[in-house]
C-alpha cells in the first residue's frame, strides 16, 4: 500500500459521497419523497444479484453489480436527466462525459480505467452485461412509478407510449422481465396511474 | 419462470425499499442530514470493490458484495441500533433475528436460504468474506466522522478509547486498512473532533 494510492481511493469515495444529494424523479416505494442516487444503484446492485435468473446466459453478475453501483456518480456533476425531457437529453452526454473525465481521474490510474470503463460499457449497451444492467435500470422504476399510483408519470404528464418507447430496452437485457413490465404499464393504464 | 417466483422476489425488493428511511447515526460527509442504511449499503459496496487489495488473499469479493448489500435489512425490523448504546446492544441479535426471520422468508425458498446465510455469516465474522465486510462496515462510518468533524461522535459523548474498542476488528479483516483508521482515531482526538 502506498499512502497516496490509499489517499486517492478515499478522495474518491468521499467524492461519490454526493450521489446521497442527488434526487431523482422517482419516488421511493412508500411515496413520501424522491429516490437519491446511492439509494437508486443500491437497490439495483441487490436487484441485480436476485434477478441474475432472467438475465441472458453467462452473464458475468459481479461485472454487472460493480456497473450498477457506480453507473450514476457522473450525475454529481451532470445532475440527473429526467428521461421524458427531451431538451435535457441533448445535452445529456457531453455532459456526462465531462463528469466522467473529472471524477473517475481521483482514483488511481490502473482503477480510472476499470471503472471508466464499466461506465462506458453501460451507456454502449453492447455487452450481455451492460444490457442486462442497463434493463434493471429501467425496470426499478417503472417499479416504483407503479407502486407510487403513478405520481411521477402524471406530474410530468407522461403517456403509456412515451412509458414504453422509453423502457423497451428492457427486452433485449432481460426479455422475461420486459414480457412482465409490459403487463403492469398495461395495468398501470387501467388503473389510472399513466395517461393512455 | 413462475410467476409466484417473480412476484415473491420483487415483494422482497419492494420491502427493503424501508432501508431508505432507516437513518443511521451517521451524518453524509457534507453534514447535512444523516445517513440511511440504504445509502450506506451502496457506499460499503462501492468500498468492497475499490479497496479489495486490502482484503486477506483469495477473498472472494462478489460474495462480500451481497453480503453488504443485504447486511442491514433486518434493521427494516429491528431498527439501527447505534453502536456505542450498551442497553440497545443487550436486544439487538433478538430484535435482528426475528427480522431476517420474516423478511428473508418473503423469498423463494432457495434464494431465501441463500441471502438468510450470508447475512449469518456476515454476523458471524467466521470467514474472511465476512470479516473483510464487518472491517468495511466499521471504516466507512469512521471516514464520515471525521470528515463531519466529529459530530456524531460529540452528540453522544463518545471517546477514543470506545471508538477503539468498538473498531478495533478492522485489524482482523483488513490490517492495512485499520492502520490508517488507527491514525485517523489519533489525528480526530488531535483536532478536537473526539473525546480523548
Amino acid at each position: 500500500m502506498t499512502p497516496d494510492r490509499l489517499a486517492q481511493q478515499l478522495a474518491f469515495l468521499l467524492e461519490i459521497d454526493r450521489l446521497k444529494q442527488i434526487n431523482r424523479q422517482t419516488l421511493i416505494a412508500d411515496g413520501t419523497r424522491r429516490e437519491n442516487d446511492a439509494e437508486h444503484s443500491w437497490h439495483l446492485a441487490v436487484m441485480a444479484n436476485l434477478l441474475a435468473e432472467y438475465a441472458p446466459p453467462n452473464v458475468d453478475i459481479a461485472r454487472v453489480t460493480r456497473m450498477l453501483l457506480v453507473h450514476d456518480v457522473v450525475e454529481i456533476d451532470a445532475g440527473d436527466t429526467y428521461c421524458y425531457d427531451p431538451a435535457a437529453c441533448l445535452t445529456q452526454a457531453d455532459r456526462e462525459r465531462a463528469a466522467a473525465d473529472r471524477i473517475f481521474a481521483l482514483l488511481p490510474p490502473d482503477q480510472a480505467s476499470e471503472f471508466r470503463s464499466l461506465w462506458e460499457e453501460f451507456e454502449s449497451r453492447q455487452t450481455p452485461e451492460s444490457r442486462f444492467a442497463a434493463a434493471l435500470d429501467r425496470v426499478q422504476p417503472v417499479l416504483l412509478n407503479y407502486h407510487t399510483q403513478g405520481r411521477a408519470w402524471q406530474e410530468h404528464g407522461v403517456t403509456r407510449a412515451q412509458v414504453i418507447a422509453h423502457n423497451r430496452h428492457i427486452e433485449a437485457g432481460a426479455p422475461r422481465l420486459w414480457t412482465y413490465i409490459e403487463q403492469l404499464i398495461e395495468d398501470a393504464v387501467a388503473k389510472g396511474y399513466l395517461n393512455p
